[in-house]
């Protein structure tokens, strides 16, 4: 009998309750899994399937598990844990991709077609403009992992210009692919909209300063579905308030719930939705566990294992 | 010396004053444009490009033509035209297209999404709520010509669950193919989201009544990008006070501009788009006209000529 601990929270408990033992039983693993984080015998446990925000936060007494199993997919508040010394495997969910590639295409054909004039249009103002084509409408994507080479893959297909970033070189088909320090500035030069899907990392934090907004095109839209750390809250702002950023549409926050009294709620140039670009799908996700621990058991490489030195 | 008359609006020829020549130069045509729609000796002329709202409507004149090479997407107000025994050519534009592609599937993604509670939101509220992914989306286009077709297959490319309907039955990769009237009925009762692209004709003319707008699921939404007409004004309005349908995205009208007092403008549950969906763009537009010039001096057949029977 596998041992799993499940250290998350009860409401993810009460998405994966029915998924996780399905997915595992669909695997042919006979697995237990238990909610104790403080369990007697934690050198019993075999895998952690594990959310940051756990009050697990020390792992040394989980002599014998073989991995950590991450439920979402970002890694920033569990890979600097010094007492993690197995693998820690991020969750690429396909249901967590098809998700994000909806609501980044989504959000760029608006800004690209100006939609928000139709939609929130008082007036009977009949004033039609013809926007251009997507083939004129250059796209930047930021981070070329998982979700950002599969957004920048459908944009591509609409017809889009795009060009992503990441910070080793990378080939996509159709993409035009930047890398490193001078392919980051040519890369936002060229962005007349621009999409976040870096992780966050000590080099990635606070990247959308005063000084990047500014090497956009005058009046480019920026859309933040990765991380709110990513953009400097109070230089997007200016840039907004003076025009050199044209709109923002940001799915995630420094602090979520963002806060009431944050400027970004108010702000005539800010879209604000609440963290809904990028939820796995319990379904879905819970397949990629139980294969993570499918293969932990058959000896096999695991899947989606985090570089911990890298941080991603 | 080839002689085109080009019988549309002065802005449409403002449009085409540059792209027009050019085309024609690049296709090695010897062409003089004229503009006058009762010339001293018509039966000089030898193809007609036209607007059909163009005050040139009687054709006889003009014993020497080759072909009418209609401006627009649309022929209803040109195919009935008794005095009209040349081939009649649509104007299929790859710019039109992919304008059209981009404005269905950005809209049929705002809506997936619900993004107008976020674009519109007015107070500071978090309240996230996760769309469901596209692939249990079931979106159905009304209409699989070159526009339907295109817009179901970029749709497929988003794994939106498709289906189109077509009055002739059609084969589409990727695409529930339905035609003839029992296939109308299942392609509306499984349509969560519908699309509007079918020809204006005697048989499509007020398709959308207020017993087949009931076929839809509850609360479903109408995109119409194709013909004003194939709509039924207070059906619809009907249906959305309703709940029937859920909201109406409109780009194309009876009357247009859209008069100030029609009940759409004010409607909560309409968005009025001013007819930017499928504007053709010149410079790939005229191309299409001259590669047909070229054609018929060549002695080859033409493309895209309408069936005149049929009326479209």
């Amino acid at each position: 009998m596998i041992q799993v601990l499940f250290a998350a929270s009860a409401a993810e408990w009460d998405d994966y309750s029915n998924s996780l033992p399905k997915a595992f039983a669909k695997a042919g693993l006979d697995v237990e899994i238990s909610l104790d984080i403080a369990p007697e015998e934690p050198a019993l446990i075999d895998y952690i399937v594990y959310a940051p925000s756990s009050r697990l936060q020390d792992f040394t007494p989980f002599t014998g598990a073989k991995a950590v199993l991450n439920l979402w997919a970002g890694v920033e508040n569990v890979v600097g844990n010094k007492t993690l010394n197995i693998p820690l495997c991020r969750l690429v969910d396909q249901g967590l991709t098809e998700g994000m590639v909806e609501w980044c295409v989504g959000h760029t054909l608006r800004h690209h077609l100006g939609m928000d004039r139709d939609i929130c249009r008082t007036d009977a103002q009949w004033d039609p403009i013809t926007p251009p084509l997507a083939r004129n409408r250059r796209v930047t994507v930021l981070g070329l992992g998982e979700l950002g080479a599969s957004v920048a893959t459908a944009l591509v297909a609409l017809n889009f210009d795009v060009a992503g970033w990441s910070r080793s070189a990378k080939d996509i088909n159709g993409v035009t692919c930047l890398s490193g320090d001078a392919g980051l500035d040519a890369a936002l030069a060229r962005a007349d909209i621009l999409v976040l899907l870096l992780p966050l990392t000590g080099d990635t934090e606070n990247l959308m300063n005063a000084d990047r907004l500014a090497m956009m095109p005058h009046g480019a839209v920026l859309i933040n579905p990765g991380r709110g750390p990513l953009v400097v809250d109070d230089a997007l702002v200016d840039a907004l308030d003076s025009g050199v950023i044209g709109h923002a549409t940001l799915d995630v926050f420094r602090t979520e719930p963002l806060p009431k009294e944050h400027p970004f709620w108010a702000h005539p140039k800010v879209t604000v939705t609440p963290h809904i670009a990028s939820s796995t799908r319990p379904e879905s996700a819970a397949k990629v566990v139980a294969e993570n621990v499918r293969r932990g058991e058959a000896g096999e490489p695991f899947l989606f294992v985090v570089d911990q030195a890298a941080g991603y």
